[in-house]
C-alpha cells in the first residue's frame, strides 16, 4: 500500500500517512510541486521553519522500465526565492519506488542539536541524531553509512556547503556502486535540507514490496518498444554518442555552434575546447585505464549509459562523473582547459555538496571581478576549497553567481531568477533563451531542452539564431520535460522519443501499465503544461512578476562574438510562453 | 533661468537643459522620482549603464526659509531593485538651489580609467580627472578639494565603499563646517555613483543668481509662520528637546516602550538604553568640553539645530553626528552600550562612506550568525574596517543585512524591500509596520513617520500595539513626507506643524511664494499621494507586487518581549494603503 512518510524535524517524529486520491496518479516533479503547493505557504522564508523538503521517485521508478530511476527533490528555493524540483538517477529513487512510499515530506525546524539522520526501512522511518556526520563531505559520510547499515542502502546526504545553508548546496544520492555523486543539484535544496537539520538519509530497501501495477500486461509491453527505440537511436543506443562519449561530446558540438559561453559568458567558442570535450575525455580515460570508464551507469537498469568515471595519471579513481555541464562551467566558463584541474573541481563540489553549474558560474563571475585570474585551474581549486572551508570568500561564492556578482559589483551576471545559466548561450540558441525566461525554475537547460531541435537536429531542425517559433518550440519542449520528470523517467529517454514515435507510445504504455490508466499522447503534453501551471501559480504568490521572465540586461546590449548575436525575443512573446 | 545639468559619463560631457514645463512646480523627492520614472527602464541592473543618478534641492531650497537645506537623490536602488529616493541638509542643497539647479542627471558608464570628479560652477559643468581621489575615505576627500577649490564650494563624495559598488554605500555631502558627515544615506545610492565612476562633486555657488521668486511677499508670510511654528513647539523650539537632546533623545523613550530593537530585533528594551541616550550623550559632550557640541546645525538657516558633535574624552572632536538611528543601530541593536565605541563606528560608517542603518543592522545580523560576539564594540569596529577594507567579509557586510543574512543563513532578518529597518519596531508599533511594508523605498522610518501619533502624542495620540486606523495614518503620514521632501524642508518641521495649523500655512505659502502656485492644503497631500504613486509604479515594472509590501515572516510568529506582540496587521489591511 503506498504511503507518504512525514518527517517531523521539531517533534523528531516520523508518521506514515495513506496517499490521498488527488496524488495518486502524480510522481516525481509532478508530486513534489503539488505538495510544495498544497503545503508550502509561497511567502516563508526558504530557510524557516514554514518550508518544506519534499523527496518522490517518478511514477514507474523502481520498474524494470530502462533508465527511470529518477528521484525528484522539491521545496521553495533559496536560490531563486521560488518553487523548486530537481532530479536526479539513483538507485536510491528505485529503492523508495520497491517500498512503496509515494513521498517524504520533511517539515519544521529542531530546536537545537542535530545534526540528525533520517532512516527509512519497509516498516517507516525514524530520526537518529547523527553528530558524528557533522561537516563531513559527501563521501565520508557515505562510508560511515554503509559501514554502518550495510551496502544494500542508499544514501541521500548533504556535504557541508548544505549544513552551512549556502544557496547552491545541492542534495546528493549515491550512485551504482555507492558513490556520493548523483545530485539534485540546483536551486539550493542542499540549503533547505541543511536548514531543517537533517544531513542524510539511509535507505534500507529490505522486504520491499515493489511498485504497485495494474496492468503488468501493458506495462511490459510499454517499457519494451521504450528499450527498442532507445537501442535504436544514434544518440541513445549502445556505442552511440552518450555510452561513447557521455555528455561531455556536447563542448565541440556547442563551441563549434558558437554558443559555448566561455570566460563568464563574453564569447561562445573556446579555444581550449577539444582538449575537454567528449572525444578527449574518453581518450584520456581508456590511455590512462585502472579505474577509468566510459559508458558507466549512474544506476541499475539504465539503458543509455552516458556517466563514466575519470581517472588520475596512474589510473586510480578521481571523479565520477565528468558531465558536459560540469566540465564547462568549471572549464570553458573559467577559461580552464586542464582535465585534471577540472576532475578536481568536480570532485570538490562533490565533496562539499554544490551545483557544479552555479559553482562554476560563480567562479567566473568572481574571476571577471578580479578574485582570480581567468585560465587559472589551481586558483579556481583554492575557491572551491574557501567554498568548502564556510570562510567569508567560501560564503560569497557558495550562495552563487547572482549573489557573487552583487559582492563584487559585477554587472555582467548570466543568470535567471537568480539561478546561473547552464552551458548554452541563449544569444546564440533563442529557444533556449525563452526556457531560460520563462521556465519556472529559473536558468535550466533541463527545464525545456529546445538545444535538441536549434542544435542537435533530433525532433525537427530549426535555425538556432531565429527567433521565430521559439516561444511554441520552448513550450512544448517544457511541457514534455515536465511530464517526463514526473513519471521517473531520464530526460535523456527524449532524444530517442522525440525521433521515434514507438518510444513516446511504449512510455505512454508503461506509465498506464502503471497507474491503470488510459492516457493518450495529448494527455502528456496537458499533464505536463498542469504541473507548470502550478509551479508559475506558486511563484506568482511567492511575488514573481513578467520582470522576472526576463534575460539579464546585458544580453541585450552585448554581441556575442563570434556570431555578435544578442537576445532579441521581444518581451512580448516571452509573454505568450504561458500567457 | 532654471536649468538641469546632463552628465553623460561615457562621454565625459555635460550639458545644460532648459527644464521641461512638466518639471517646473518639481523639486527634491517629487523631481528625483519623476526623472527617474521617465528616464530610467525599471527593469535596468541598478549599477549598468542604463540606471541614473539624479540630483535636486528642493523647491525653498536656497531661500531663507527655516530648516529648508535638504538636497533629494534618486536612482534605482540596487539595494532594494526599486527607486530609490534618500536626502540630506546640506549647505550643498542651498548652493545648487541659489544656482538655479533644479537637478543634475547623471547617467552612462566610463569606458574605463576614472575616478572622475564633476566641478558645477555658475557656469555650468565640467568632468574633471581625479585619480587622487581613488580609494580616499570622505574626510580626505573633502580635505584634498577645499584644499584645491576654496573653503566656500559645497562637496558631494563616495567613499570606498560607493568605489566598491557596495550596495549599503551612501552619498556624502558636507556640513556647515565641510565635515564630510550629512548623508543620502539609504539604499545603495553610493553605489550607484560609483558605478558612474564619479568619486566626487565639487559645487562652486560664486556669482549664484540666487532662487527665482514669484511673490517675495507671500513668501516672506509663509516662512515668518512656520518659523514661529518652530520657535513654538516644545520638540522644535531653541533649547527645546531636538536642540538640546538630539534625536538620540529617543533612545530611552522608546526603549521604556518596549519599542527599541534590541540584539538584532529580538527584545525591544534594552538594559544598556540610559548609558547611550540623548541625556547621557548631551552631558558627556557638555563634561569633556573642546570640539563637543550639542545644538549643532547641519547647515546654513537652520531653526531646529539638532545635530552634534562628539567629543573624545580629551576633547578633541570625534564625529559628527550622534543621531538617534546610528546611535541605535550601531548601539543597541548590537548590544553595545559604549558611547565612544559607537561614535567611532559612525565615525568609521562616515569614512568608508556607508548608511550607518543598514551597517548596524548587517553587524547585528552578523552577530547573530556568530561572526562577532553580541555586545562586543572592539570586535563591532574591527568589521567595519572590514568593509572599509573591501574584503570578502566586508564584502558581505558592505551589501547590507538581507545580504549578510543569506550569507550566513540566517533566518531573523529585518528587512522589507531588502532594506533594513530602523529603530521602531513594527511589533510594537503597528503603523510603522504599516509603512515599513508599503513604502516604495522599503523600510524606512522617515517614509512616514506614525511614532510622532504612536509614541510621542504629537499630531494626536493612539494606541501603538493597536491595528485599528493605521492603514490611514501610514498613508496620510506617507502622503505627507512626500511633499515635504519634494520642497526642501526637513522633515522634522512635521513636528511642530502637526501640531500649530499656521505652521502648515506657512509652508504652504513659502511654495506658493517661490512658485507663483496657488496650492491648497489639500493639494499638498494629493500632491504627496501623486509621487507616492509614480513610485509605486516603477516599483510594479520593475518586478514588485503585493508579496514585496510585508515585513518579514519571522515577526508574524516571533513575539517580541518585553510586550510580547507579534506583527499583526493583515495582508488584506496592508494592500489598502494604496488599494
Amino acid at each position: 500500500m503506498a504511503k507518504i512518510l512525514r518527517v517531523n524535524m521539531a517533534e523528531q517524529k516520523v508518521t506514515e500517512e495513506a496517499v490521498p486520491a488527488k496524488y495518486r496518479t502524480l510522481g516525481g516533479r509532478g508530486l513534489t510541486s503539488q505538495i510544495v503547493m498544497d503545503e508550502v505557504p509561497p511567502s516563508c522564508h526558504p530557510l524557516g521553519p514554514n518550508n518544506k523538503l519534499v523527496f518522490a521517485p517518478g511514477i514507474v521508478t523502481g520498474t524494470a522500465a530502462a533508465s527511470s530511476g529518477r528521484i525528484s527533490v522539491g521545496a521553495k528555493s533559496p536560490l531563486t526565492g521560488g518553487i523548486k524540483e530537481a532530479n536526479a538517477g539513483t538507485p536510491v529513487a528505485q529503492m523508495l519506488g520497491r517500498l512503496q512510499i509515494k513521498a517524504i515530506i520533511v517539515e519544521n525546524q529542531p530546536q537545537g542539536g542535530g545534526p540528525w539522520l533520517l532512516r527509512v526501512t519497509a516498516n517507516g522511518g525514524e530520526l537518529v541524531q547523527a553528530d558524528l556526520l557533522k561537516g563531513k563531505v559527501t563521501s565520508e559520510v557515505n562510508k560511515a553509512l554503509f559501514e554502518q547499515y550495510g551496502e544494500r542502502v542508499g544514501i541521500v546526504t548533504v556535504g557541508p556547503a548544505g549544513e552551512y545553508q549556502m544557496t547552491m548546496a545541492g542534495i546528493c544520492f549515491n550512485d551504482a556502486e555507492g558513490r556520493a555523486s548523483r545530485y539534485a543539484g540546483r536551486g539550493g535544496l542542499g540549503a533547505v535540507m541543511g536548514s531543517k537539520g537533517l544531513k542524510a538519509i539511509v535507505v534500507d530497501p529490505t522486504n520491499a514490496p515493489g511498485v504497485e501495477m495494474q496492468n503488468r500486461r501493458l506495462f511490459r509491453q510499454g517499457e519494451r518498444k521504450l528499450l527498442e527505440a532507445l537501442h535504436t537511436h544514434s544518440i541513445t543506443k549502445p556505442g552511440g554518442t552518450l555510452n561513447t562519449y557521455g555528455t561531455d561530446a556536447l563542448v565541440n558540438v556547442l563551441s563549434e555552434a558558437g554558443g559555448l559561453p566561455t570566460r563568464n559568458f563574453s564569447r561562445g567558442s573556446f579555444a581550449g575546447a577539444n582538449k575537454i570535450g567528449g572525444e578527449t575525455l574518453m581518450e584520456t580515460i581508456a590511455k590512462r585505464g585502472g579505474a577509468g570508464k566510459s559508458g558507466h551507469a549512474c544506476g541499475p537498469g539504465c539503458a543509455i549509459q552516458c556517466s563514466n568515471i575519470f581517472p588520475n595519471a596512474d589510473g586510480s579513481e578521481r571523479v565520477s562523473v565528468m558531465e558536459y555541464e560540469s566540465v564547462w562551467a568549471l572549464g570553458a566558463n573559467c577559461e580552464i582547459d586542464n582535465l585534471d584541474n577540472i576532475a578536481e573541481m568536480i570532485r570538490l563540489c562533490n565533496e562539499y555538496g554544490v551545483d557544479t553549474i552555479e559553482a562554476g558560474v560563480a567562479v567566473g563571475v568572481a574571476m571577471e571581478a578580479g578574485v582570480a585570474p581567468f585560465g587559472n585551474g589551481a586558483a579556481a581549486i583554492r575557491l572551491l576549497h574557501e567554498v568548502g572551508r564556510g570562510t567569508p570568500l567560501g560564503r560569497i561564492l557558495g550562495n552563487g553567481a547572482a549573489f557573487t556578482g552583487r559582492a563584487f559589483g559585477v554587472v555582467r551576471v548570466p543568470v535567471t531568477k537568480g539561478q546561473a545559466m547552464p552551458a548554452y548561450e541563449p544569444r546564440v540558441m533563442k529557444g533556449m533563451g525563452v526556457t531560460y525566461a520563462t521556465s519556472p525554475m529559473g536558468a535550466d537547460h533541463t527545464a525545456g531542452y529546445s538545444v535538441a531541435q536549434e542544435i542537435l537536429g533530433v525532433g525537427g531542425k530549426v535555425d538556432p539564431f531565429s527567433v521565430e517559433g521559439k516561444v511554441d518550440l520552448s513550450r512544448n519542449m517544457q511541457a514534455a520535460t515536465a511530464f517526463i520528470d514526473s513519471f521517473g523517467y531520464c530526460l535523456f529517454v527524449s532524444f530517442a522519443v522525440l525521433d521515434i514515435p514507438s518510444g513516446l507510445e511504449g512510455i505512454r504504455e508503461s506509465i498506464n501499465g502503471v497507474l491503470g490508466t488510459k492516457l493518450t499522447t495529448e494527455d502528456l503534453g496537458k499533464f505536463g503544461m498542469k504541473i507548470l501551471r502550478t509551479e508559475r501559480r506558486f511563484n506568482k504568490l511567492a511575488g514573481f512578476t513578467k520582470a522576472d521572465d526576463r534575460l539579464p540586461e546585458f544580453m541585450s546590449y552585448e554581441p556575442l562574438p563570434p556570431h555578435n548575436q544578442v537576445f532579441n525575443v521581444p518581451d512580448a512573446e516571452l509573454d505568450k510562453v504561458f500567457g
